[in-house]
């Protein structure tokens, strides 16, 4: 592995440490020469009981190229210094030349506990449960004077960047090297200030070449079928942890509805499909079966029920993920609020700190009165848009069966064309607009303010893509052509992902990255670290959830006209895992990870997918060719199916609210263990 | 007051201590008598701390007539014995003749205390703040030492017998006085296992008349608009003043309901009322107007969202209540298992006690394959009855109009009897079978168990009172037919009620309890004690809720078709919180109440109710005599008319959950003290 990690250009100096502690058996050489080498230059930690002649560098903060030598050296000093005295108490390195434009910082353990005990998260405690961490009580967690086996690589990063985001000035001061006019007021939070004036570029997180080597060798390398998710977690953090495990039981979860739909397409697909375009041939073969109830029903039933089932299942599933990663319950509500919090400064009545607030009243009337309107008015301009082309769409088809010139035939592309950018164009702004919206809501948690971000955006990408499907499922009534553009989106979306997510990294990976590897091979520590602020910043797992949740969407929602579905998704998502997780991997920088206990909204938007499928569902039953069929020729008053319709679906809701009550959102041990964690307070408390 | 007292046959010496304690200016004379006259009985209170000289009885003991002086004296002995040797740490009371068939029973402050730690209640800290109570901080409290102005009266009797039911054998041990064949085994519940064998009859709270007489003052004489609601809560404990917290909140809240009813019947209620018949004649009026909108439909849809609004504020109220009365975080899952809890004798996995342990998975089983099973059938034959019935009419009517003699004419009441008869019948049954299949689901907590029991006779008794109304609604489809049964099951149900809740209340107080009263102005304090175990016990609040429950239902399911039920309602209900209150001062013993910090089961029944009322609502408004009228004439496909309906359904029920979620269940202050609790048990544990 030692070998193989020089091929790879690992910083061996730097990361040596965390291999001795890990007892790995690494070159002894490398290791001696580089605590040789680099630990003169470490900041002195402040707390005695954190000396140790082994420090792993996890963060690198880029200044700016004007930065001069005095205003670094203030950074680094104000890096080390102590907490009450203003720092963070973290350790810095100037980098191997002390005037360059990089520092790499690392944190001693007191830190870190600390923190840890800050966020509320749980570390496994010495008689193996899982408890929340106690700064007094150390002594008795697991492992807790090894760092590295303590906190996961993610968590050390994180905590890291959250002692930086979280230090402010504790009186007016000028920052030596900066212009005379700019002064940090009291209370100012300095990182923030400090990026804003062009100080400070980049903060961002390092990876470990030899844990991202074993890790991808687990994760994507072969045929492997389970994901390594501890790992993914221990090095990417729970964010992404949970986009991957939700990504593999989903993806399992897919075969159930498969089978079912390869079964409902080799049994009755032929029939369903001649119906539409030959009712009257078909007649007989229907009267055959006796019955209503063909495949394309009990697909839809199913789908529903299916759905409700593995929503509650994967709450079950989260909430243990959740306990064996610590984080099932934070204290993020008792900790600093966000950076960008504004408010008046006071004393929270809840820990007693003084910090801004922001009455919540406020907030809901800014929500309530301004966010709700302007997305209420995007999405009315993307239905008008959508009205638009079919407007428009008409309109050159009239002219071009009238006039028929090759001008009006390049004007049928003309509507398509014109609704592409625009909807294009609508996106970027609207992106732009919901921004500046949840930060004027000014939540006070991150996890608050990135919930209401996401949703915001979800709604409008969500509407983006259904519009057209409920409009042609609702309005149009027009069965066969929503199974002709389910299908087309379907098959289409998988090329294209397929494309962008596998071809394109590895085109990249191969031409733009490849060089810099090399480059990276003979450069010096400082280099490497260097030329991971150049790779592209991580995107964030919107697009992939969205992704996910489109394909639910067409799942639950439509896939009873077209029972292939399950089984197109499934062959896509095995190959998902994977282009993901090179992805992420390879292509991006390491992303910083705020350690969560969920999946945080997108839960919800999967719920509500879930709860309008039974309605999108049974009108799909209304609208099947052979009940429509059936009403046509009198058989049946086109009024009772309708009735028939709406109490199916008022029954199947029923259904799905007791099946969600029935099935415990945590399983049962988890719930003891709640349980014990609020008697064990509650005990506390009294003493 | 002192001399009203003694007109109503106060039991002066026994209720003085609290009188003295209160600082009233009670007679002085009867105080020293009665100190003197009792106080050598009690037994002697194990604890120094709590040695009084001012005893208040708190719960009288009923024994059988048979059981001799030494099994008295034994069970005096187990009484006042400190809970480590097995006792129940109380105090007792003999009655003026030791060898009599009472004991009468009171507690010392520390049992009080101990045990108001171990339910959870919250009591006011010395900086104003309601805290969980906590033993070892006890002087911290306010009032801490004066026990009649730290707990409620209720709270006090609850706690006797709180401890008494769980008594428990430590081992194998005999009665002395019973028959050599009763014998105790270890861990046997002496209270129960007594009761069992007929030594204990009763145990019940005693009254304590001048609070009784200063409440009902405060509560039904005159015409208070306010209700005592914390006066009732001290005196009857908290399920009772939540039950009428409810009643004067929904009434108040009946008021906009009302009004509107009012307006619609006075402006539009003439041309509503004949449409039906006479559809073409009034057909230019609705032209005049224009609009299918009717004072029908302004009505569903304002019954919809009012309920939701209503219920959603009660809930803000009953958190500011139940934090008010202490009782907003009680402990119970982590005290004692009620008594009838069966299973195998394990370690409580969160608390550490020993004490029975059964598998939640068991639970869930027995109840989903019996219980489910068991309500089902009955609720089947509620519906096989009602079909039978209309059966048998339809046949005796047309034997009737076949022969036309005085017998077909007696037969035509025999359907309406017999099934009032098996109505009845079943109803009986049904009560018998739930009590088995709640003991059998064997609960563990009390108030789960007695919220499973009155889910499934609300649900019972529901189902009987509307299942014909939904008939006429949704099968016959007859509006007029629904209307005119409607008023009369309003207009009926109300004179019932106010003859069985006010005038028979009246009378039997006057021609049976007053004889009784008389006997006891010159009876000993004892006689005026085994009085009150004389009186009917307390049926308990289902009546009165369900009452409430069904009068909801008419109102949010219904009235669109006949607006002035609210009207009708709230004049029905200001009459009825008297007639409650009156009856439950002065009718029946006083009920134990276990503290508790909401309505339970029935908050959920309001809100389904709430629920099922816009699918109610939609279908009058399908079935409104305009629309109705419209696709007669063709001007409107009943197809249309449908989708329209569920359209308005489906948004409805969006604005619904919306409205739900946006009002948030507790008020703001209570959020941050809940969370400041958190905190500061988190923090507690961590040292």
């Amino acid at each position: 592995m030692s070998k193989a990690g020089d091929d790879e250009g690992v910083p061996d100096g730097w990361s040596q440490p965390s291999q001795l502690l890990e007892g790995k058996a690494a070159g002894g050489k490398q290791s001696k020469l580089s605590t040789a080498s680099f630990l003169p230059s470490w900041t002195k930690v402040s707390c005695p009981c954190c000396a140790s002649d082994r420090v792993e560098p996890l963060v690198l903060v880029k200044l700016g190229v004007k930065v001069v030598p005095e205003t670094k050296r203030w950074l680094i000093k104000l890096i080390g210094t102590p907490k009450k005295d203003g720092g963070a108490d973290l350790m810095a390195h100037p980098g191997e030349d002390a005037t360059g434009d990089i520092i790499v910082v690392s944190a001693p353990r007191c830190t870190l506990q600390r923190a840890v005990e800050e966020l509320g998260l749980c570390k496994m405690y010495c008689n193996g449960d899982m408890e929340a961490f106690s700064y007094s009580d150390r002594d008795n967690f697991k492992n807790s004077d090894n760092m590295e086996g303590f906190l996961t690589l993610a968590e050390r990063q994180y905590i890291v960047k959250y002692e930086l985001d979280g230090l402010r000035a504790q009186k007016d001061l000028r920052v030596p090297g900066l212009p005379e006019n700019f002064t940090l007021k009291k209370r100012d939070i300095i990182w923030q200030k400090l990026g804003s004036v062009g100080v400070i570029v980049d903060t961002l997180p390092l990876h470990n070449p030899n844990k991202l080597k074993d890790l991808s060798k687990a994760w994507y390398f072969g045929n492997q079928l389970v994901q390594p998710l501890d790992e993914i977690n221990e090095y990417f953090g729970s964010p992404v942890a949970f986009y991957f495990s939700f990504l593999d039981f989903y993806t399992w979860s897919l075969l159930p509805p498969a089978m079912m739909g390869l079964f409902i397409a080799y049994s009755s697909g032929d029939d369903q499909k001649e119906i539409p375009e030959a009712g009257s041939q078909v007649g007989e073969i229907q009267e055959d079966s006796g019955f209503v109830i063909s495949g394309h029903m009990i697909l839809a039933v199913f789908s529903m029920l299916w759905s409700t089932v593995v929503m509650e299942m994967w709450k079950r599933r989260s909430a243990s993920l959740s306990y064996r990663w610590g984080t099932l319950n934070l204290a993020e509500r008792f900790a600093e609020p966000r950076p960008g919090y504004r408010g008046e400064l006071g004393t929270n009545p809840v820990t007693g700190r003084v910090e801004p607030l922001f009455p919540e009243w406020q907030r809901g009337l800014r929500m309530a009165l301004v966010s709700v309107p302007v997305v209420g008015l995007f999405l009315g301009l993307v239905v008008l848009g959508m009205m638009c082309f079919y407007w428009g769409e008409a309109r050159v088809q009239k002219l071009h069966t009238d006039w028929d010139s090759l001008l009006t035939q390049t004007l049928l592309y003309a509507p398509s064309v014109l609704h592409i950018v625009y909807t294009n164009m609508l996106a970027t702004v609207y992106n732009t607009a919901v921004q500046s919206l949840t930060e004027y809501e000014n939540h006070r948690e991150e996890s608050a303010h990135q919930n209401h971000l996401t949703a915001k955006v979800l709604v409008f990408t969500f509407f983006n893509y259904f519009a057209v499907l409920f409009h042609i499922a609702f309005f149009k009534r027009d069965v066969p052509l929503l199974r002709k553009r389910l299908a087309s989106l379907l098959i289409v979306s998988q090329l294209v992902n397929q494309t962008t997510e596998i071809v394109i990294p590895y085109l990249v990976d191969r031409y733009v990255s490849s060089p810099n590897r090399n480059e990276k091979e003979d450069g010096s520590e400082e280099d490497k670290f260097r030329n991971q602020g150049m790779m592209p910043p991580f995107p964030g797992l919107f697009a992939e959830y969205i992704e996910l949740l489109v394909q639910f969407g067409y799942l639950s929602l439509f896939s009873c006209v077209f029972p292939l579905t399950a089984v197109l998704l499934l062959l896509n998502n095995l190959t998902e895992i994977r282009s993901d997780a090179y992805k992420i991997c390879k292509l991006f920088r390491k992303p910083f990870s705020p350690p969560v206990g969920d999946m945080g909204v997108w839960q919800i938007a999967f719920e509500v997918l879930s709860f309008v499928s039974v309605v999108s569902n049974c009108w799909l039953l209304v609208l099947s060719p052979r009940l429509q069929e059936k009403c046509r020729r009198g058989e049946m008053s086109s009024t009772d199916l309708l009735l028939g319709a709406v109490i199916v679906e008022h029954l199947l809701i029923l259904v799905k609210v007791i099946i969600a009550a029935l099935i415990p959102d945590e399983p049962n041990w988890i719930r003891k263990k709640k349980e014990q964690w609020e008697y064990k307070s509650m005990q506390a408390l009294r003493q």
